[in-house]
């Protein structure tokens, strides 16, 4: 098998999956979202096996998504916790955009259980397409189309 | 292992993912935004094995982004197109908003590979968090809270 990105090398979905393809991976960015920094808490809060919770927040540093950083807690050994760097904190809209496909297409009886907020007001905000002029778009008036990486015909 | 929609069943990124979330899946998608329907097609494209697009492609048809159509050319046998449901075609804003993240910080040589247009002016749009009022927000002061669907404190 031909790995996505040595055909795909200048597409930016193959490269941004090589940091967030892994399936676990964008759960613990929306954990991160949420505030969570620690290895614990990222492991009891999503069930996840210890071996892959550190490959995956591996990943997530190298790509520079997450930085380490020491602490310490009285009577402990000093441990790292994970701090979303800027590019991390960017995949809120990747995740919303996620969130918001999913509770239309794939809903849960539950409702969502990510809501996007206004940080000063707690209300509610939406992803949409804006044109330069500042006017908002139906995603049907928008389209997707080759742009100057694109691969040529064969790719 | 424990599969993250087990512990994450109310999680709508986490549903998402049991469809979008394996490496070919959301390129498979790239290309059928842009109008790639036939298996051959999306095979040459992607330089991808034929066991595993045909796996993708049906586990897109079993998630409800794909549609197969049959089809004949002159002289051969029947086969299927896969064509993006409505669902499907929503997956334009995550597409868009993996383009804009990793144009950003996973950025290539050559330019990006995908570009989002207006479809009537073929002007570039942008991808933004609006409040219900309609006024655009800059993404630091949007922030993920739970929804009344998260899991309580063990998820």
């Amino acid at each position: 098998m031909t790995a996505p990105t040595e055909r795909n090398a200048r597409c930016s979905v193959a490269r941004s999956l090589e940091v967030l393809g892994e399936k676990w991976t964008l759960l613990v960015v929306r954990e991160a979202l949420w505030g969570i920094t620690r290895f614990r808490d990222f492991r009891e809060r999503l069930g996840v096996a210890p071996d892959i919770l550190a490959a995956r927040l591996d990943t997530l540093v190298r790509g520079g998504v997450l930085e380490r950083h020491p602490y310490r807690e009285a009577g402990q050994r000093q441990r790292d916790e994970y701090v979303l760097t800027e590019a991390g904190q960017q995949l809120k809209t990747v995740l919303a955009a996620f969130v918001a496909w999913g509770d239309a297409h794939r809903p849960s009886e539950y409702g969502p259980a990510s809501v996007y907020v206004e940080r000063a007001t707690q209300e509610p905000v939406r992803l949409a397409f804006l044109r330069a002029d500042g006017m908002e778009l139906d995603s049907q008036d928008v389209m997707s189309v080759p742009g100057p990486g694109a691969l040529a015909a064969a790719g």
